[in-house]
């Protein structure tokens, strides 16, 4: 028997910001959500695109070079090895993307860092 | 410059029912939408999962020893190999996430079976 995940509901029981929580796989990559607010760390995965689709709210993606704006639907992959910076001035929910191998805050660990384990558990 | 594709706009794009179009890509797996209404196909992918997350209507999803409903929101992955046959009552909107590999019926060929060029064009 398979069994579906709901979207909402999962979102529901994340508490935590910057804290992605997983809620289904497909081939090798994971699907999270995750609540944001405020300003993240710089950082970049080396090996791993990663796509961000906007639930609800907006999120502001700085590059080196420019800023993207995304709003409520919009979806963006940030290709494998390019510095970005995600701030989101209000609350923001996303669905992520993204290889069981990709570090949350790549090569930078800061205490606000989670491991692949925080996020199934 | 890196630009969002947006959901809502990608769907308003979507003429023909059963007719996945591509939207986006996230390392080896294309983003695709699909608008489906009425029966498909009995067929299953040998060697690629197949993520479904729906975004508008509900979808009741056959297996050969179950069915599961899909209402909005849910999202539910059919594992590589498991023959699946989707039905939409009424018209569903979905989001598919799946390997460029991934045919679109299976080994079945159909007059609905979309190549990957039609799903790009």
């Amino acid at each position: 028997m398979f069994s579906p995940e709901n979207l909402m509901a999962a979102f529901d029981r994340v508490t935590d910001y910057w804290s992605p929580r997983v809620i289904g796989q497909v081939n090798d990559q994971l699907l999270k959500v995750a609540k944001l607010k405020g300003e993240f760390v710089w950082h970049a995965h080396e090996g791993e695109d990663e796509l961000f689709y906007i639930v609800k709210g907006a999120l502001r993606m700085e590059f080196e070079d420019h800023t993207v704006q995304l709003r409520e639907g919009d979806i963006l992959t940030v290709p494998k090895g390019v510095r970005h910076f995600p701030v989101a001035d209000e609350e923001c929910w996303v669905m992520l993307i993204e290889p069981a191998s990709t570090k949350h805050t790549g090569e930078v660990v800061t205490d606000r860092t989670r491991s692949l384990q925080d996020q199934l558990s």
